[in-house]
């Protein structure tokens, strides 16, 4: 009799088998008003790692954090056109508050680049004051008429940047160095996701921004996820919201803004990404737990066999827990570990004790050894390293089989149903972006045939790289 | 001539003087929607520090972070029937989503005993899932109608703890194990602030809650401010939203719940507990910036000299900023540096340098000496340990030289002018809590005559506490 999956398998039907595996891994519930959702303590702390680990960066980066209100007066919005034509379909409005009907409507932040354009205009006097660098961690809301946990949700957490510069140069340098050495290489170095780099067409672009950035990773099933933006907004916010600045010669300016932001969206890349028919696999630099020691059965001495382990790999610098759950089945337990895609288990029982060994399970690559007591850590501290390696690599051949180079719209077309497919700018063109539109194909982005990002759309030899989407 | 002050007097206009530091040190802004704010990067590191430091609390009393939504349906409010009565008169109602009105409003979270009442009745099962320990740090909204900065705004940002348990013994030993070992702990050791421990009078208690235990500190102008609370809410919760778990007898019982809560108002308590006329001072554990290395002026090795002292303190642990900001005045830095309250300052100048030394000056204690180069780094360390108690010790100083014991309801009146009084609660009573109401006068809490706090409001020999409060 084969044994019974625990998840619907992705071949089968992947939508199911990622709502199986976050139902089942504990990463999250859809909450009670339709399109928002509970994150979980488990799920939870992986984004606690994502925002740990991000926002080292970003202050690297040198941007500050801060916090701006929920609320954003209905005027603020229709500030800047664009902007509101591209929002107002999403709005959640609040209309009454302390039992009475407000005499202004509220919006509840979908973005914050009107609320803190205000503040900007107030704080920004002169060229001294330049760059302003700022961060918010914080929940948004667009309105989201077909929900999908984590991926599309009413509710969302994120981090959105917000930086006014002296020079449209400046803005376009920051927006650029956020991309490349906070977001990429946060993707790269801890998601284990490698992703492409590139610049929206027009008709993707964030509403007001005059270039938006993307990174795009694919999923197991041949899709695209946007991971991150990072936007140039031009003057347009400035002009709308008055962000000025006394230049060194004496002359007033206004500024040249710029906005970029990552959500919990990521935690669905991330398990589309890296998890398979058993489970999540959650790479080793992020994973809250690195490692599971799990007490297999009571018996002489395996408590404390367990306790040394805990405590030597503690010492490494491991991220390590242990399972001592023994009124609960071993392999009940060891399915759970897979689900969850904690990276290594260290599984001690009464005969290993005996041994003198234990056995160390890799979640990422597969496969169980015995492994004497006194190695078990360096082990374990060689593992976590190789399996960051191992899933980036698994990640990226699988997204270079499935890409492919095609010279026709059709060709494309038919590429994208299975992964993503390149094809000359040129060639494609707006009316070739709006026919592929039609069968549900976007232009993920443009990018330079070596892999850097085009100056502009039409820059000469620039590729669209087009797929489904989530 | 006298030198002007920055701020006006602490005793010239209280309110006033914590509207100009909270403005002059870029604590907050007011936000353009009517009682909302906006935490400026300076005010923002400050949060950021008390919740790490809390956090750690909080993960070593076993609870978990996870996310519930901010939009809860309007019905689950009024499922329990003292929580809705207490929430109604606050709350901000989303009637508009997606460009249509809703079929049933949308309450902004008050708080979420409601909706996370929902999961825990969903992911409780037997008394192995107990007791179920969640925190989540998040925005909530209640409308305020005289909102001042960090006191009562109508958005702020907290961490709510919300816990279940299999027996009332249990939810009221994890109630109060959080209200000293998280909370308390905390504001002594961190934030340097003296607390009254005690329980809530029946009038003054949460609603839906049997017993709330509250920390109640004494604000410079002699004014309560209720730093935090750890409700015991019975089965109230748990019968609203069918919180049950399956006994190891096998029985089906009731679960018994918990709630906690901690708000950005204690910053506005750190600011009224520690600030003087010159401005804020943080307490060393705390401060995002312990110690402020300034260039007053450049010259031969003056850089260097910074340089290597950022160096020094950087490698014993000590949280540091280099301020080479020398196209500013140095006098206007100073002045910024004292607004902000950063505890010490190392000033290097071209005479300290040509005579191996530099200036160090306390915020805390005030005073400025000239000291050996090599001596800096050691004389900074013990400075922020010594100036960690000169704080906690001054502000106790404070509280006992403006609380006094009293036997009659007048004579607590009087008291409560300019600080607390204790009266016997058998004294004063409902009845004299009424009355002094009438005066803006409340009980913060009873406690027993050693400071701990009683089992129940009417035990022998209780003591009201009563003030004025924010």
């Amino acid at each position: 009799m084969a044994k019974k999956s625990v998840l619907t398998p992705q071949s089968e039907d992947f939508p199911r088998w990622y709502q199986d595996v976050v139902a089942k891994a504990e990463m999250a519930d859809n909450g009670p008003v339709r399109g928002t959702m509970v994150i979980r303590p488990y799920g939870y702390s992986i984004w606690e790692r994502m925002q740990s680990e991000m926002d080292t960066r970003i202050k690297d980066a040198g941007a500050k954090n801060a916090y701006f209100p929920l609320f954003i007066p209905q005027s603020y919005l229709t500030k800047e056109a664009d902007h509101v034509e591209g929002f107002a379909p999403e709005l959640a409005v609040v209309t009454h508050g302390g039992g009475k009907e407000l005499e202004e409507p509220i919006v509840v932040r979908p973005t914050s680049e009107t609320v803190i354009g205000e503040y900007m205009a107030k704080w920004i006097n002169s060229y001294r004051d330049l760059p302003l660098l700022l961060n918010q961690w914080a929940n948004v809301v667009r309105w989201e008429l077909r929900p999908r946990i984590f991926l599309r949700t009413s509710e969302f957490l994120w981090q959105e940047g917000h930086t006014a510069h002296a020079t449209r140069e400046d803005a376009a340098a920051y927006a650029h160095h956020i991309h490349r050495e906070v977001y990429e290489d946060f993707m790269v170095n801890v998601l284990a996701m490698p992703v492409i780099r590139g610049r929206k067409t027009a008709s993707e672009r964030f509403a007001g921004a005059i270039n938006t950035l993307a990174l795009e990773a694919m999923m197991r099933d041949g899709k695209a996820l946007q991971m991150g933006t990072s936007h140039e907004l031009g003057q347009n916010f400035a002009n709308a919201f008055g962000i000025k600045y006394l230049a060194s010669s004496g002359t007033q300016e206004v500024c040249w803004t710029a906005s970029w932001g990552t959500s919990t969206r990521m935690i669905g890349g991330l398990i589309m990404s890296h998890g398979d028919d058993a489970g999540l696999r959650i790479p080793p630099r992020l994973a809250p737990i690195q490692v599971l020691v799990m007490i297999v059965k009571d018996g002489d001495g395996v408590s404390e066999a367990a306790a040394a382990i805990v405590a030597d790999l503690k010492a490494a610098g491991v991220r390590v827990e242990l399972d001592d759950r023994t009124d609960t089945a071993f392999g009940r337990r060891a399915v759970d570990a897979e689900l969850k895609g904690i990276p290594v288990r260290v599984e001690v029982g009464p005969r290993d004790v005996a041994e003198g060994k234990v056995t160390v399970a890799r979640r990422i690559g597969g496969g169980k050894e015995p492994i004497a007591f006194e190695s078990a850590a360096a082990l374990v501290t060689r593992a976590l390293d190789e399996d960051h390696q191992a899933l980036y690599d698994e990640a990226l051949a699988h997204r270079e089989n499935n890409t492919v180079d095609v010279r026709t719209i059709g060709e494309a077309a038919e590429a994208a149903a299975t992964g993503f497919a390149r094809i000359p700018w040129a060639t494609l063109g707006v009316a070739g972006e709006k026919e592929l539109a039609a069968s549900a194909i976007t232009v993920r982005c443009l990018v330079r045939p070596d892999g850097e990002i085009p100056e502009s759309d039409d820059e000469d030899g620039a590729l669209a790289v087009v797929a489904r989407a989530y």
